[in-house]
């Protein structure tokens, strides 16, 4: 089966360019995919193949390929929604939708998938087992559309999942992996700290709340400077300090917002705790009052040590043109939600080099001239398809 | 002389208290004090005396009372613009202009000055020297407009001068006085951190301006708690920390906005070059850059000890039955620009209280229900008449 | 009797030179004067009069002067105790204990106020009233004499308590005043904190006091820049942080010592409060423990303003060609234990200028080379003997 | 030949113990080791080959075998020195030397790497290349022995070097090893900040060197927090703030003493650069002046992933009973001077797991319980006896 699954790639490559060309052409933001979605939908139609759409809290869409013999059930995903950014390369198929752009290569991870579904389709009568295909919405906006189809429980009784992110870290050709703990996970946070207004030249009758935010930043310093176990990552960024005011009014209330990352859950653990114990320091330090919101988003996203050996192993034993390196990828700082599959299911996130040809310094994933070489689609199918066959077979 | 002019004013009480009223309910804001000004002007139409208008940067207005007599010159200042408050208070005679408000008492200023000048003026005959009567428009709003007036160089042979502030620290019947430093003197500044801004999983790739803006003010709280004699008065207020952004982009520009008071010049001198270092050193320490905006506004107030006794010796002397009493009052907070005249010419700024009657805890100037007991206005006339006298007189 | 009393002061200007400068030779430290004590009670050996030894908690010693006549209870205190100074003068009379010094002056109390209660005791028959004379010991180190004198109750029936102290702030000749709150307050504190010791490369498995401790000191700037009334004085100085450890270990525990300074017993309050706030609050920061001592001294001590007025006119009317000049001092940033007494009873400590003739820049009290022009003591004698005569005549 | 050495090996095992326990009861302290390295010296006396002592700074010794036939240099190192602690354990060999104890486990490289040199010395004939013995001295304090054995260039002609190091992280049996970055660098630093002292009343008289250094300390934080890139190891800990002084007076300077930990050596750069910017700072901030010594000692140590992965493969290829896991060890936060020989020498330090039998939570290294499962001194001169064959031999 895998010959020909290979060879059928092979002759779609244009097919799943075009796909892509045409996801990028019409960008769609994160839980407002409607078209797109109704494109994959469509381009399911009148196969023999269970389609379910609007999954979870969003478009998810869950196609799922019986194959005639029983065996394992494996998942497949692609995210498919794109972000608020103002395309700035000059492709011809540059985004029709002002402002919003496929800046982050979901538009190549769908293309290939929709493609080796298909294919799949067509060779089920080889199939041991079962292969679900997720087609997954807001994979850019927390919460995010993974959480939501997990709940659903439609995926319970998939043993293992696996899913690709294009990245320019390496030409097309090279597929790169992380064992153990490969995203970030992160929170979001927001802090307001209430204090008494007053006039400028009374502080005693007032309580500062700007002195008592710029002390809470000074202080919050030390969670990753001395409370984090150091051989960890986490990052706490105070990205809002809105204290806008009057300059000879003492501020009343201030607020905070941030982005909190952590490289896997204990450092997630640690960072709370301390994190609020800072806030209510503050309270009892300027005698202030506080609220926060604490909400913890993406987890960090773990794959699964013997299931990534068995994606570099698969990759690195079969010989194929295309993919022609296997290696190590760094940790990743952003979060994906894919993590929340790897919650639940053993699988393993890998990555497609996308750097276009020739060039040295790419841009990387959302920035807005952002461009991925197309024949990493190719390679993303062909891997995929490899591990799959592999992972069936086995 | 002052027999006479004493009668006069007592007859003419209700003529100010009308006055009074008429400026409350028309008030008009600093520097857009016209149909106020033009009241004024009227007031001395066909008068005997010189009226200048127009004068400095706004609508100030000198009225010279020439002496037949040769003697020295003396100053006699009244402020006459309002602010930008919504009244609150029930008289009938509340604002007729929403949103602004004589919550600062200048509208009894002015009126007893007018029936004081207008005393003055018949009674020429038997001054002794030349009294020129000041009505300044804008102390509210820096730059003020007394600087301006002294700088068109009418007042450079005045000998002496004198103001007074109404304050519901006592009843009607109470003039308080103060000698030495008795007003804070005030800076306004504004400060601009620039550092990098980037994504905020990435601190090391931007360079976070909310962070070096929060230490910043950390430390310049040492200003004040180390750096000034604990003798003298200073406070450093930031009442704006503009840093609002998006919670998880490194900001990378903050605005602070701030206001400095200081009891005298020393201590002015001190602030404005801590300040100034520690803004180089947040520079140094976080490699940003920075736009410091530093403007002193208005000098703090030095009454000069001798006239200031000289003014409660003569009202301790006199024997008027509605000043019945004269006493130490503390520092203000505040600022006043009546400190620019007293930069060039020795004088004095004292005090008339005006606690309504059977008040326990008068409203303070600027807030919406400030009121006055009118009866205080007649003390102020017969205050500044009895000095006025005795100065001419010695 | 005053003019008795003058006279006879005035021809015993030489003894009273020479009892500062025996004392000057012979300086004993707080608590352990025994020959200065022994000195001062040998002096009034066969003296009519009463004598009490060893008041209060070391070598305080009270003096009564029974007047003929009945009358109030008047109370005149000098302090005799020496510092922990080794002197730099090059006077023949320089100390002969090594490391301490007459460096405050409090020979020069010492000796007028012998010769003064001697000249009274002479006098008595035309007294009419009581006079106690105070001769306190230990000044200089807390919890001083005072304090104690006062809880024995022997000054319970004094009606007004005077005491002066020699600064070189103007020449022999002048008597300084300062009405209501003249010398601050102070506090003396130990914190200790706690974390937890570890290696100098897993910060997370320890808890660094020495951050908290750094932290600590930032956040107790906000005391005096923020929370205390700028009109008020404050000081809160760290004067001791031990947190020397060895480089690569992180340290278990601190230890912080200072003193802390107020002008009133507001501003006592308002720091006390807020400084205990804020080492709860950097408990709670950093999750560390701690204890702390913090322990009031002296008190503000407060001028009288009815009697200080009382020494101001009464040296202002009479006219003694010795006092040249009468004037108000500045607010002293030192503390003394004289607070004590004016707590309880209405008085008013004074002072007495002894700046050396030609000198320009004196040194001032505390200072090794510190000097007085001795002129002043037949000052002080006469200022207080003056005051002594018109306060039990009235 | 390597089966005749693994023979060899095992039929030593008792005199490996033996030799362990020697030195575990005769411990000497780094740069102090005179009796270690004549035991070394004289464990080769009679034996044909070539040995050389007192090589570097202190008691090194390297031991040149020479096999029959041509080929690649080998080096091997073990260290000897002993660390400053009082052992606490009940061992029947428990250390003579009182305050000092082999609580890192060099006794134990030392035994079995004197062993399997006499083995591969009886082995000569069969030997293609050279091995080269090192045996260290002061590893534990810096600047350490490796460096100044590599400056001695002995060591030019080396192809690969290996190392080992016994570690409780798993029991004996198991092998780790770490590709790349694997234990951290170091710096040790020394600030001297110097104000201005002065009474503890008047702060604006002096220059509190207290509060510059708690503000740096708060400042420095930043440089883990947001200067480094999260995904590095760095820890800046300030071990040392020696600011003891008198409560009430203002300390004129203050001394602080620190470790930094970094992973690789752009975190050694950034934090270096960084560090020093802020040290500028402060003395901006406050206008203070300092004096800094910046040392780094020990380098990131840097294993060559090519040997560190021939290292794993060929353990994981062999055979051997008493070799019974290898497996990828964590980083190590520790810093080590093996990273010497890695800076110019392409080689891999790697672990050997010791924990005692039976023991669930073992006492780590440096801890005075400290204690080795002995078996595991076995597994380590198979191991590097293994690799020495393999490496040779390809």
């Amino acid at each position: 089966m895998r010959d020909e699954l290979i060879k059928m790639l092979e002759s779609r490559q244009e097919e799943m360019i075009e796909i892509r060309r045409y996801l990028h052409e019409n960008p769609e933001l994160s839980f407002k995919e409607d078209k797109t979605a109704k494109y994959i939908e469509d381009f399911y139609k009148d196969k023999d193949v269970t389609v379910e759409t609007n999954v979870g809290n969003g478009h998810g869409i869950i196609v799922t390929i019986q194959g005639a013999q029983p065996g394992k059930t494996l998942g497949l995903r692609a995210d498919f929604d794109a972000l608020p950014i103002t395309e700035e390369t000059d492709v011809p198929f540059k985004s029709k939708n002002d402002g919003v752009m496929h800046a982050c290569g979901h538009d190549a991870h769908t293309a290939y998938l929709l493609v080796l579904a298909d294919c799949l389709i067509q060779l089920k009568d080889n199939i041991k087992g079962t292969v679900k295909i997720v087609h997954q919405h807001a994979e850019e906006v927390p919460p995010g559309g993974a959480k939501s189809i997990m709940e659903t429980g439609k995926l319970d009784d998939v043993d293992a999942i696996f899913g690709i992110h294009v990245l320019p870290l390496a030409p097309a050709g090279t597929v790169g992996y992380h064992s153990g703990y490969a995203f970030n996970g992160r929170t979001y946070f927001k802090l307001a700290i209430k204090g008494r207004g007053g006039h400028g030249s009374s502080p005693d009758k007032a309580n500062d709340s700007i002195v008592a935010g710029s002390y809470f930043v000074t202080a919050v310093q030390t969670i990753v400077s001395r409370r984090l176990n150091p051989m960890k990552t986490g990052v706490v960024t105070i990205g809002s300090f809105d204290g806008k005011g009057t300059f000879n009014v003492i501020k009343d209330s201030i607020e905070i917002e941030g982005d909190i990352r952590y490289s896997d859950d204990e450092a997630q653990e640690v960072i709370a705790k301390e994190f609020q114990r800072i806030v209510r320091g503050i309270e009892e330090l300027f005698g202030v009052t506080y609220e926060l919101t604490y909400t913890p988003d993406y987890p960090p996203l773990y794959n699964d040590p013997e299931l990534t050996d068995f994606v570099a192993e698969t990759l690195n034993n079969i010989e194929d043109p295309d993919i022609t390196k296997v290696e190590e990828f760094p940790k990743m700082a952003p979060s994906d939600d894919f993590a929340y599959y790897l919650k639940k299911i053993p699988g393993s996130y890998f990555y497609i080099g996308c750097t276009p040809e020739g060039v040295e310094e790419p841009y990387f994933n959302h920035h807005p001239k952002f461009d991925i070489d197309e024949k990493s689609i190719l390679v993303a199918a062909k891997a995929v398809g490899h591990v799959t066959c592999t992972y069936l077979e086995e």
